[in-house]
């Protein structure tokens, strides 16, 4: 038969309100009577209910999750993957849509501190490293901050590899990176880094501009690249956003995609569910990551050890930015 | 010994109300008198607990808001705009990205009698009506459901009414309404009523072509459409998701846009901050309707009365989905 509160209660002799208040933790309760109501729990093998434990456990079975802007079809799909999960385990999620304001992403951290959510998953790109600690329920999502923090990427490294590989299997001869650079390090980096080994394994002739964020006015990014080089057919740029943006200047300049100039972005986002861009990109595995990192932190929660970094692959995503591939390549 | 509230109030010589007023930041307070306060708390060296005095006031200082989906442009701004209204009144946000299942907005909707969140801002389109009261902190977003509950809409009618009037004054002879119907009535309705009217007034040929939601087959859903009416050259359709879909199946059926047919869709998103999509639309006013929802929430919840409902104007954006008006128009 399964047991109740009051069945608790009688065991430990105190009534129903006090045996409620030790499993809410609320309310005054001396070290003894707690003590007497946990041994009655145990002795009749009382289980609580999961909203009651998660009390007593002082859990909130809140979670936050910050991100540089929830109105970004990256940030809100990975959002979207988390609060799906956490929502399937009871768990309900708090947002920051931190705008890259080192002080409100501070604020969302010290949350856990003052027991309003149980931990927080993050992407960021601000200085906050002195508030990220092993001591705090932390999964950081694309940026490495320290062996001591939890952290899930996909592999930006490849994905770069990869992009330099397809624009010149489609015959591009003088290929660039394009990138706006956070002002703190993160993943994204290794993106040039891969894209720079590709082009350099093919003997590709190959250009970097890159500009620190913010990027006030694109297109005079974007044309003070194309003044600066010249015959440039194919442009791997660091983010699908900055691919749409580059597009409407090609556009505008009357460049034509892809027969002038080929472009593979990254993130293969979509525009909301199964609603592809028209972009060939590297596709990031945001569902599998916002997995990733839901479970990772639940187990840092649970007081496991900080569970070894998670890299997730990446793939191309033809799309109309790029040509055909020859037949005889496949 | 701990020092109270009493103590602050006594110190700075103004009544507990008036603290209270202060360190909630709510009320009508001179800054002198906040001043006063202040000087007092740290005379005293006074800290409120930000957890303990949430549970005294009974307020969390979260707030919930439910969205069919997080991922997709519209519900991402209207969440993004309450985050950061919320954010500066140091409230925070839990979202539920309900994809219209009713059992987890209800579910949500017990969190304010749960005590985890002080309110709700809902966009829904599921039969919750007999779980949202005027004793529930709510405010209902684009759905009516009885005068004690407040709500924030667009002007859907007035919408529809100058879908119609935008094409037939680029030329249209024969126009068509075109919407997946939620399965609980709401605001968005009125957006055929006034391309019913708009339509009528100008004494041009129109249909109506509407389904019950969930539509699982879209290109189905189209195509039905072309085989039934003939010679249709514009279209109002419900919603810009909507119309996305419709362009990408006209694009496989060889119809041109806005060449064969011309089409204005409803929302006017943007896939994010600053980026339109191609569409001619209706507007709504995603930040003032956000905006609006939360001033009347915190006015609920601070037990003032049902705010009247706000009924947010909208207007036409012209895109590259219809003509250019005739200059003589202008």
């Amino acid at each position: 038969m399964s047991k109740s509160i009051k069945d608790v209660a009688k065991v430990a002799g105190v009534s129903v309100t006090t045996v409620s208040r030790v499993l809410n933790n609320r309310g005054p309760i001396s070290e003894k009577t707690r003590e007497k109501v946990f041994k009655a729990m145990e002795s009749i093998n009382y289980t609580p209910n999961e909203f009651a434990r998660a009390l007593k456990l002082n859990k909130t079975h809140f979670i936050g999750v910050s991100v540089p802007s929830i109105w970004h079809p990256f940030f809100s799909e990975f959002v979207f993957h988390i609060e799906n999960r956490l929502s399937r385990l009871k768990y309900n999620v708090l947002i920051c849509s931190n705008n890259n304001d080192k002080t409100r992403e501070i604020e969302f951290l010290n949350m856990v501190k003052q027991n309003k959510v149980d931990g927080i998953i993050a992407i960021t790109y601000s200085d906050i490293d002195r508030y990220v600690s092993a001591r705090l329920p932390f999964v950081s999502v694309d940026r490495f901050f320290t062996e001591q923090v939890a952290y899930v990427t996909s592999d930006n490294y490849w994905g770069g590899k990869i992009a330099a590989s397809e624009l010149i299997k489609r015959g591009c001869k003088k290929i660039a990176y394009i990138a706006s650079v956070a002002r703190q390090p993160n993943d994204t980096l290794k993106r040039k880094d891969g894209f720079v080994d590709g082009a350099k394994e093919k003997n590709c002739e190959f250009v970097v501009y890159e500009k620190k964020e913010p990027i006030n006015d694109y297109a005079m990014f974007f044309s003070e690249f194309f003044s600066k080089y010249h015959h440039i057919d194919g442009i791997f740029v660091v983010n699908d956003q900055t691919t749409l943006l580059l597009l409407r200047e090609l556009n505008k300049m009357g460049i034509r995609v892809p027969e002038d100039v080929q472009i593979i972005g990254y993130d293969a986002f979509q525009y909301f569910e199964n609603f592809d861009t028209t972009l060939s990109s590297i596709k990031q595995p945001i569902k599998e990551m916002a997995e990733s990192s839901v479970d990772m932190l639940l187990k840092i929660i649970d007081k496991e050890q900080i569970p070894n970094p998670v890299v997730l692959p990446v793939a191309f995503k033809e799309g109309r930015t790029t040509k055909s591939l020859p037949i005889y390549q496949y």
